[in-house]
């Protein structure tokens, strides 16, 4: 990760392998979304590959037996734990895994890493500079957008493999693009073209694969150069969290005690003032010590 | 409000102040709604601006202070509610106010007048004529539809004064715009124009500012010529309530509650008669006095 | 019904009335798509209509009264139900009909078969053939993808009848197609072309009318071919399933559980080795015997 004019750049970093995503990776891009909320310095993220490709999806170095050992592995006949290893890191570790008929789950590694970007206080832009294939694309979901290289191809390649949509890629995907090219690329599992993911609204905006990088730069700095962080941190929570709510009263209570909440604190006085004033604000509140709480006595998140 | 052959037509009039949003205002329009859903010769409402803007946003000529004034206000150190006045109106009429943590949090006034949109029982168009800023634009998203005027600017501008979303924007603007561009504009507070709100889909048709309330007035005859008041009614709620519904079941428990209801009225006799005998339908229901309950035995309206 | 290649068709055949809707082609209906998921020579279901019509809607040969009889029937004065007849048909097999106020409603026809495709385990295209008017286009919403011909019309016609959205139209339509589109739909009751259909969204491909079984025919065979069975009828269940659900940290349960749950079984072995030797994949497993619950320990199905 590196950290340059307030934006934060993420790099899925195994070229060699076409960042195929490892337990190791799932770990680190949790541990790299907490540092970059913890840093009052940060105020976007992008999320980009290494090399040629974004990601190839779930490693299958193991071979045929990837996820037939996962699941084994993760029924944990040795109940010290001692099997729930892979790639040398305690799965357990991953969670607190699912006990379902007398037996444990392993949580979906993808849907780990999904579920912190959802929570990420800081916008989050994947740059996708070649093939996301897998959880190479539903990892990118989670973001607030995506940005592609004009000849990246993508893949909900799942049903191919005889597996199941995963990284919450069932939940989010259809809120990105319309149902039918949702079902079409999920049953189908075919590989398509950036120019395909544009038209249907899942990529924001092509690219050519040498302006991908300084684009997602522009747009981050068009998101947070003139705006609150503790604002737009709120907005984030606010807009993901209300696109599974039932009713619009619920974002009216959020609303409210949020407006009460940014009143009494120095950001609203000043950028009223900036405004009135014809001058660039310059507001003091920071995510790391002045976030209110909006949604724990109305909209409890739901625990695994 | 003016009523004309069926369509009435409310409008912001507060010119010289580019129709700022007051308290006053808010009042006033809860109010308006409600004649219109009593009022059976209101087929159908268009809400418009007077002057040259829509709608500027929320008055700031209380200064920097506006919303810390607000807040303090709201949390109401007098028991007796002295304080609680804003603009003359004391602001416990804005409905039960919401304690918490002990102290009064004051309704999001904006929130407030969605929530009236949201039960309407005519259809609604916002012909926006000019600028439609912060609240100016979120009080339109419980429209049914924006037309707008070609040389329109919009912006949900909340991030670059400190604030947050409003008017339950957070649950609507994903709902009419792709998530990524309700995202763009959020957490930017950028303001654009009228050709990108259209091409995102906020607004339905884009006209001429000459054109724009004629254009309207023809939109609203085209939902109510042909159409059973009772009918539109039941539809307006019926398709809004399920956007946040968890499941078709529910859907199909309040349709089948309804055909039963209507089955039972006059209007569908007339308008299956009038269908056989090709001719216009004559429907003899009225809102006031024939609306069914579909609703409150399946899913109740959640309460502030 | 026939079934060639793995490919059922259920054809609408009553094309002297243009396939108008009857309580024998609900039930038939329900039983057909009951047949096509216990059938594991069917991968997928292609639904069209006989003659030049797809489906011009209710019956209404019995008149102005068609609804108030319904009513009435449904109100069931015979506590022996020997009034709960209909075209010949015991109304009270409709499923458990639904008590208020002490009398009996009768449950939505068109409700009952969406539901039934809601629920399917093989892909449904609609091939839109002619007119699809009243149910004859809601039933359409809950197949996976429409195809039209290009000289079909569609009405959502009800407000003209005096009646309301069924077919769990009120829920599914908005998930279509832009909410200003699907409001001017519903409330004017007015019909549209196919044209105006596909740039909504709501169908996904036009053809002329001799190309439109073959293009559906390819279709299905894109979806199904290298793809495992048991793979598509959980994506099916949980992309449908997850459209109305709170969080995304359900999905992640269900994909947690889909991905353990497939890792023992043969399908996913055979889908990796397959991919890794760059060879086409034969799948073992199959639906009738091998559909994991993914749902009922964490999102069960609300019942009528």
């Amino acid at each position: 990760m590196s950290i340059e004019d307030g934006i934060a750049v993420i790099t899925l970093d195994r070229p060699d392998k076409l960042n195929a995503f490892t337990t190791t990776m799932e770990n680190e891009l949790i541990e790299a979304f907490d540092a970059t909320d913890a840093n009052d310095a940060v105020r976007a993220v992008i999320l980009t590959g290494a090399g040629r490709a974004f990601c190839a999806g779930a490693d299958l170095s193991s071979g045929a037996e990837t996820f037939s050992e996962w699941s084994a592995e993760s029924n944990g006949n040795d109940a010290n734990g001692d099997d729930l290893r892979r790639d040398g890191v305690d799965l357990r570790r991953h969670g607190d895994d699912l006990r379902r008929d007398g037996v444990d789950l392993r949580r979906d590694g993808g849907g780990r890493v999904v579920l912190r970007m959802f929570d990420s206080l800081k916008p989050i832009i994947a740059a996708i500079n070649g093939p996301a294939v897998g959880v190479g694309i539903t990892m990118t979901l989670a973001a607030d957008f995506r940005l592609a290289a004009d000849d990246a191809r993508m893949g909900f390649v799942f049903n191919r493999r005889g597996l199941v949509p995963e990284s919450c890629s069932s939940w989010l995907l259809p809120k990105l693009v319309p149902l039918q090219r949702a079902l079409d690329w999920i049953y189908s599992g075919r590989i398509f073209t950036a120019a395909e993911a544009f038209s249907a609204g899942l990529v924001y905006r092509l690219h050519s694969r040498e302006d991908l990088l300084g684009e997602a730069t522009a747009l981050a700095h068009s998101l947070t150069r003139d705006t609150a962080p503790v604002s737009v941190a709120l907005s984030r929570q606010m807009v993901w969290r209300m696109l599974g709510v039932e009713h619009p009263m619920v974002a009216h209570r959020v609303e409210s005690i949020g407006i009460n909440a940014r009143g009494a604190q120095a950001d609203v006085r000043e950028g009223i003032a900036a405004f009135l004033e014809k001058r660039e604000a310059v507001f003091p509140d920071r995510c790391s010590d002045a976030m209110p709480d909006l949604f724990s006595s109305h909209l409890p998140r739901p625990r695994w």
